[in-house]
């Protein structure tokens, strides 16, 4: 391994020498993502691309932006990451996606699906202004190019005038296979030879956006790889240019060769129970009841745990790809007409469809449920998929109803009554539970009393906040401070009838959100009049980055101990 | 007029009594747009291919949706609601803008750009679960068909496999004329003649995508028109369709169709200064001695003040068309390579950004400014264009700084200052100012105390405000009340010296923002623990209609008078 442990010059190997880096950096990411978790099948398929792109270019100084950012562990490697890279994905150590502050080798920050062409065009604009000279390049996969990103970037390819490399890397996939017209022709350039006289033909839509196009190759060809970067080089001097791809997915470990949606992202397993597959579970029987009932989501049906429902109402399911703003307008559409769209996302993603959440879902007041997958710290993946801002960006919509179940049972009874509710609603949840509470039946807005106490309010939601809620008010109680312990079911509306009863003046907020914008700052706002005392518990103002869900709780001063700590101190006995 | 009051039918009218229909229509446009102000031109192009839809299609079963949707003024007229016409973009009257609570012939409500294919998917899947026969129609300008939504829906039309009529209305114009490739490709189209061998030779982009393209024909005339829906609503019955048709922006009003840019919108002006101007000129002596400065706007350049800016410095100058999201990310891509990119966009359109300044620009760190025009309530176009979620969905974003300047003196030496400013950086200001208040000098994050008061504190941000606060101060001094005034010209981070050093146990704060997540909650947050009485004086949680700015702020009980009655009954003398 020592010869790529610093950053090794790749420029006086052999082809055979380079090949058999890529045997080694190809075990290397199998080891590290078996241990730590990761995108496995992504980064496989990138090796002889990513080597070959070290071959011809001249990094840091030339320019790479990786879309999503999940295929960048070659690259990570080859750029004096590869004693850190037993740290991937843990606290403390190295991210999965490209980072500013790791390396000069990450010029820009990715996680979310499409900006690679927007920035390089950025960055190729700035490098016009000052007059330098250095090649930008974009790497994107086939399931990003179906966002609506890529299309406004090429709109403007010629209006911004520099000149930039855009490298497709088809895979066919997404996490789940890629949908849409876009894939289609991708698939229909990929299926015509080289040279052959129909491509020639006619132009490529790309040609229509001022690119020139050249492809499709073998991106698992190291010889091949490095021939035709070696030739886009040069033609970059004098235009943008695509140049298409074609890597196999998991390529090189035959498990994920074959299983590639399953090997997306490595994850060990827990014991628990996903709220996804209540989610996929509760809506099949509901569907088989309710003709109005319509599953949509954006390239991620096994992750939402939608893959059930699909086979069975293929008719009155959508995946729209990655494309969460167009399928927030579609749940719009189906719901003016009567249908009631259940449209599951993850929080991180949900973030991209503000906008149509609040003029077409929310400004119609339209019964549409949003089911918001890995809600709160989702972990490893770091700041860019964390999703303690949902609380935050959906309390301001007016109109919108927010529901956060406290555990699996109150999840399913929220989707039982959610087909029957007249306008739009959240339920956001995390993608693992393990508790189940003791159960009370409930309407929408209605809050929960868990446990009484005189001393001392604590109003939590969902399950990882009422865990830790109920914990400190029995570590309270065994010290003589009695606390009443409020599941507030639903962030938006707030109960106005419980929080007019709380004679405690003394009130704790626990939420897995950040602190602004938050649950607590809901209840901070009703208070302000009345003088109590809040002490809110939430994430602070900054990103929060990768690590366990444990981890990164407590690491922000969410825990048991804090939370007693605190109302030990400041509860009047 | 009579013809036309209730919903006429155009079906038994020959093409004679429908021009003459067109006429009348257009003078009563014109007639109330000049008194209540609002969209003309685009207006005044759409009167032939409006009646000619409503001659060939059967509304309200079935369904239309306009893009935007400030091209729907015929539509209005023709079904119900001339009577109402007068009270156009008046508190309480009609909207400029299709509202499904007007009118069962308004299925969809629109506002911002590209959501109408989407949405007419929507429907149509919904029309096919249910079994139902009705057409989809979705009219869109060629302004919209930049934005990126259009392209996802496109990719989705082979997925969702529901047959819509898509028009593309050209009129070559979005705000300002419309940019980029794929309106040069619409270019292209429109020079060829109809059934001509070149266009013939090769499918169109949208072909590709599996509509049946047919085009260009003159939108303005009628009976061609007719004959070309008649022909469309045949061919729906087989698969989606495309139809092009040229109109001319402003036709048959001399003026419009020579100042086409200048008449997309009208409003009364009020001797006001527009804070536009000042980003303009303020950025023109910046953009002199400093080559990093780069002006990126999203099809909306005279509106945010920059069209000098982009004469002097085009090189350094980017319309993006409308894509907020994708000029974001060049924003930041820019600014990755040291340039100091300024993003001026109104409001609520930099909503349609949310995602990419959370990841792009703000997890980033990375110094682009956003130049936040028409923010706090913006009048006549109603909920889908008012700006008070801006402080709410930028302050639960970590890193970044929101100024909110007290008048137009301060807004400009918050520019000055923002060059040199190492973070994200967005400065969010209403269309007019009226006012210069006494200065003081400043620094980033630093607020200022107006005037002194021990009785109570008002903490307000904006002109709007701090005029009010100001004002209610004087009041309360009349009556011994004295109150403490303080500018909190920055909303993030808040100048907490300010705030420990604010002995008053009642505080007031003041915000042309909703209440929800905005500048108070942050105040009540920050005070949470201290057992102070706080009122907010911000909007409900409710989608504010349409209306003059000054109605509506006290609609909302924002006034002098409430104010000060809270305070002189509050207030611990």
């Amino acid at each position: 391994m020592s010869v790529w442990d610093e950053v090794p010059n790749l420029k006086n190997k052999s082809i055979p020498e380079l090949k058999q880096l890529c045997d080694e950096l190809r075990s290397k990411i199998i080891d590290t993502v078996m241990k730590n978790g990761g995108h496995l099948s992504s980064n496989l398929g990138m090796v002889e691309l990513t080597v070959a792109l070290h071959y011809v270019f001249d990094f840091p100084r030339d320019k790479i932006i990786y879309d999503v950012g999940h295929q960048c562990y070659t690259h990570k490697l080859l750029t004096g990451r590869c004693q850190k890279f037993s740290t991937l994905r843990k606290l403390g150590g190295i991210s999965g996606f490209p980072k500013r502050e790791e390396s000069v080798y990450d010029c820009y920050n990715t996680g979310h699906a499409g900006t690679s062409i927007s920035a390089a065009l950025g960055i190729a604009k700035a490098r016009d202004i000052k007059g330098e000279n250095f090649n930008v390049i974009a790497v994107i996969g086939d399931g990003s190019f179906n966002n609506g990103l890529v299309y406004e970037a090429f709109n403007s390819v010629s209006e911004i005038n520099s000149n930039i490399l855009i490298i497709i890397n088809d895979n066919h996939m997404s996490i789940s296979p890629t949908v849409g017209s876009m894939h289609e022709y991708l698939e229909e350039l990929s299926s015509e030879s080289e040279g052959n006289a129909k491509k020639k033909r006619h132009e490529t839509i790309f040609e229509r956006f001022g690119l020139s196009y050249d492809g499709v190759y073998d991106g698992n060809d190291l010889a091949l790889m490095i021939d035709k970067l070696t030739c886009v080089k040069q033609k970059l001097r004098e235009r943008s240019v695509i140049l298409h791809v074609a890597t196999k997915k998991g390529k090189g470990y035959l498990y994920c060769e074959e299983n590639p949606q399953e090997t997306h992202g490595i994850s060990a397993t827990n014991g628990a129970v996903e709220y996804s597959s209540v989610l996929g579970e509760t809506l099949i029987s509901m569907a088989r009841g309710d003709d109005r009932i319509v599953a949509v989501t954006a390239a991620m049906t096994p992750g939402v745990g939608l893959s059930e429902f699909f086979t069975e109402f293929p008719e009155r399911s959508i995946d729209v790809g990655i494309c969460e703003s167009h399928g927030a307008v579609v749940c719009a559409g189906l719901a003016v007409e009567g249908m009631r769209p259940y449209y599951a996302v993850y929080s991180t993603f949900l973030q991209r469809a503000f906008d149509q959440i609040v003029v077409d879902i929310c400004s119609q007041n339209l019964p549409v449920v949003m089911c918001i997958d890995r809600a709160g710290i989702s972990g490893s993946d770091g700041e860019t998929h964390q999703g303690e801002f949902d609380l935050s960006f959906l309390s301001l919509i007016p109109n919108l109803t927010i529901a956060v179940p406290k555990d699996i049972n109150e999840f399913r009874k929220m989707l039982l009554l959610s087909s029957a509710f007249s306008g739009p609603l959240a339920i956001r949840y995390p993608k693992d539970g393990y508790n189940a509470f003791k159960g009370s039946s409930f309407e929408i807005g209605k809050w929960e009393i868990m446990c009484e106490g005189n001393d001392c309010a604590i109003i939590a939601c969902g399950e990882r906040m009422i865990t830790l809620a109920l914990a400190a008010a029995g570590h309270c109680a065994e010290r003589g401070v009695s606390c009443c312990v409020v599941n507030a079911r639903f962030v938006k509306p707030l109960d106005t009838e419980v929080l007019e009863g709380l004679k405690q003046d003394l009130i704790v907020t626990l939420e897995d959100n950040a602190l602004i914008g938050g649950f607590g700052s809901l209840i901070d706002c009703y208070y302000s009049e009345t003088r109590k005392q809040i002490k809110n518990f939430a994430y602070p103002d900054e990103f929060i980055p990768h690590g366990s869900v444990g981890e990164l709780i407590s690491k922000y001063g969410i825990s048991v101990d804090k939370v007693s700590e605190y109302i030990l101190k400041n509860a009047n006995r």
